[in-house]
C-alpha cells in the first residue's frame, strides 16, 4: 500500500505534500524557513489534528536549524517558535507538539529531532493499532466478510503522520480482504473527503465512490452500507464526539439503519475533562467557505454563509469509539474512560 | 415582493429567466426557435417540475409561431413539439403541458396561448393557495408567532410559474410577518439551494443563510430550526416522498430534533398510482456533477461519483403533505388520497 507520509523531515528542511493542490496535482512544498512553514500551516497545506502534532515537533527544530545559519539569540529563536506553536489557534496537537520537544532545546539539535520523530513513530503505531482493534471488532459485530463502508471527511495518512484512524481502519480491513466499497462523502464545504480520502483510497487500489454529503442518508438506508466509521476532533468522557460538520446526519442514518457507527481516534482525542459534548464549543469558519467555491461566487451574497465546521454527535448514536487501547460502546452506556492510559 | 417569473410569452418568443447564470448573473434568455428552446431545457437554463409544465404549453404555440414564419407542414410541426416534449426524458411535467395543449392546434394560435397561460395562472394559484393553508398549519401546530425555517434545494418562483411550493409557504408566512431566519441548504451537487433559493430571498428581503448540507442535521438538533419544509417530485399514495438528494437527512433530523417536516407540492405531485415510495425509480446522473465543480475537478476520477438525483423520505417522517386541497398527516398514518382532487 501507498506510503503517503505529509510531513517528512529533510536534511534541515521540512517538507510537506501540499494538500491544497490534491487530487489534481502532487507536489511538495519545501519550508527551509519559519516564515514559510507558518503560511503552510496557515493555508492548510497540511491539516489534519494528528499531522499538526508531527508538524510542531519538527518545526522546533527547523527553527533551531535557522537560528544557526541566520545567528538568532535565544530569545529571537523563542519567538520564532511561538509563531509556529500559533499558526492554528484551534489546532491543539500543534501547540502540543512544540510542547513535546521545546524543553530539550539546550540539549541541541538532534535531540529535539529524535524526540520530533519519535512523536511521528508513535502516531503510527497508535494508529497501526487502533486499525486492527477496529477491524477486529466490525468483522466480528457484522459477521460479515466483506464490508461496504460509508466514510466522512479525511482521516487517513494525510490527516495523520501516516496511515490514518478511520480510514486505517479501512486499510487494515482492505489488507484482510474485506472491503468491498468505500462511499466517500465529499465533505463540503472544503472536499477533504472528496479531494483526499478519494485520493488515498485510488493510490491504494481500494474501490470507492464520492457522493454529495446530502447522499449520506439515502445510501445507508437503502441498505447500500455495512458500517460507516469517522474520526474525531475531541471526545468526551461520556463518548459524545465532536468532528468534521455532518457526522451527525451519518449517524442518525445509521440508527435508523441498524448498522453499526463507529469513532476512530488515537487516545489523546479522548478529553475526559469534558463529561459530555454540551460545552464543546463549535468553532464557526468563514461564511465563504460556503459562499465561495473555486473562486466562483455561488450563493448571492458571500457573508450570508453559516458555517459550523463541527458537530457534536451523542454517545446514544455511537455503536464503538475505537482507540490504540481499546474498543468502547458508548450506544450501550459504556464510558470511553478506559481507553486512556 | 419580488415577481419573479422564469417563463414568460413575449411576442412570439419565450424569456427565460437564465438560471444557469444565477445567482451572479440575471440575465434573460430569448428562445425565438425551437432548437433554442430544446437547448436551453437540456442546459437547465429552466428547470423546475411545474415551470416545465408552463414550458411546455408556451413550447407548443412557439413552434406553430416557427411554423408559420418557416412554412412547416403538419408533420414537421408535430415533429418539433416532440422534440420539445422529450427534451427532459423524466420531466413529466414538461410532456404534460405540452399533452395540454396539443390537442388545440386546429383552433389557431391564439387559443393554444390561452390554455398556455391557463397553465401558468392555475399554477399560481395552486401555490399560493397550498402556501396559506401551509402557513396556517405551520403556526397552528407550533403555537409560534416568528419561525425559524430549513429548506432543502428550490421550490420557488423559480421552479414554478411564479411564487413557488415550500419557498411559497415561506413567503406566505414572511407576508405575516412570522419569518425570523430561512437556513437554505445548499443542495450539492447542483447547487440549487445556495444559488437559486438564496436568490429568491434575498430578493425578497427575507433574513436567510446558507450552510453546507451536511450542517442540516446539526443545525436542526441544536435547537436552531422550528421546522423544515421541502418540495416533492412525487409523492405516493401513503405519502412516501420522492425529492431531491438530501431531503431524507433532513427528515430524519427533524424526527429526532421532534419538529415538523413538511412537504408542499401541488396536487399533481401526489401519484396514487403508487402505493408506496418502494417502486419509485432513483435517477442516478452523471458522475461529473459530483467529481467536477465549476469546471475545477475535485475528485482524483472524475468518473468515481455516485450521484442519485433523488431521495425517498418514508411518510413515518413526514409531519404534513400540503397541496391547493388540504393538508394530510402521514406520520400519525393519513393518506395523500384527500389531496387530489
Amino acid at each position: 500500500m501507498s506510503d503517503i507520509r505529509p510531513v517528512l523531515w529533510d536534511a534541515g528542511r521540512i517538507r510537506l505534500l501540499d494538500q491544497t493542490s490534491l487530487p489534481v496535482k502532487e507536489q511538495q512544498l519545501i519550508c527551509a524557513d519559519v516564515n514559510t512553514l507558518v503560511d503552510a500551516i496557515d493555508r492548510l497545506v497540511v491539516r489534519g489534528a494528528p499531522a499538526l502534532g508531527v508538524v510542531g515537533g519538527f518545526g522546533v527544530a527547523l527553527a533551531i536549524v535557522q537560528a544557526e545559519r541566520e545567528g538568532w539569540d535565544d530569545g529571537r529563536l523563542r519567538v520564532e517558535i511561538a509563531r509556529i506553536r500559533n499558526a492554528r489557534p484551534t489546532a491543539v496537537n500543534l501547540a502540543w507538539g512544540v510542547d513535546q520537544v521545546i524543553g530539550f532545546i539546550d540539549q541541541g539539535l538532534s535531540r529535539v529531532l529524535e524526540l520530533a520523530h519519535e512523536i511521528a513513530e508513535q502516531d503510527e503505531a497508535a494508529n497501526r493499532q487502533l486499525s486492527k482493534l477496529g477491524a477486529d471488532w466490525i468483522l466480528e459485530v457484522t459477521g460479515k466478510t466483506r464490508l461496504r463502508v460509508l466514510t466522512h471527511c479525511n482521516t487517513g495518512s494525510l490527516a495523520t503522520s501516516t496511515w490514518g484512524t478511520g480510514l486505517g481502519i479501512v486499510r487494515e480491513l482492505h489488507s484482510r480482504g474485506a472491503i468491498e466499497i468505500v462511499y466517500v462523502d465529499e465533505t463540503r464545504p472544503l472536499l477533504q473527503g472528496s479531494r483526499l480520502t478519494a485520493w488515498e483510497l485510488s493510490k491504494d487500489g481500494i474501490n470507492y465512490l464520492v457522493q454529495a454529503d446530502g447522499a449520506a442518508a439515502s445510501t445507508i438506508i437503502r441498505g447500500l452500507v455495512d458500517f460507516a466509521v469517522i474520526g474525531a476532533d475531541r471526545i468526551a468522557k461520556n463518548g459524545d464526539t465532536a468532528n468534521k460538520i455532518g457526522s451527525l446526519g451519518v449517524a442518525l442514518a445509521c440508527k435508523e439503519a441498524g448498522i453499526p457507527f463507529m469513532v476512530a481516534a488515537p487516545s489523546s482525542t479522548v478529553d475526559i475533562t469534558y463529561e459530555n459534548g454540551d460545552s464543546i464549543e463549535i468553532e464557526l469558519r468563514s461564511p465563504e467557505e460556503v459562499t465561495n467555491l473555486n473562486g466562483v461566487q455561488t450563493a448571492p451574497e458571500l457573508d450570508r454563509g453559516f458555517n459550523p465546521a463541527f458537530d457534536v454527535t451523542p454517545a446514544k448514536f455511537i455503536s464503538a469509539v475505537v482507540t490504540e487501547h481499546g474498543v468502547a460502546e458508548p450506544i450501550r452506556g459504556e464510558s470511553v474512560e478506559g481507553l486512556v492510559k
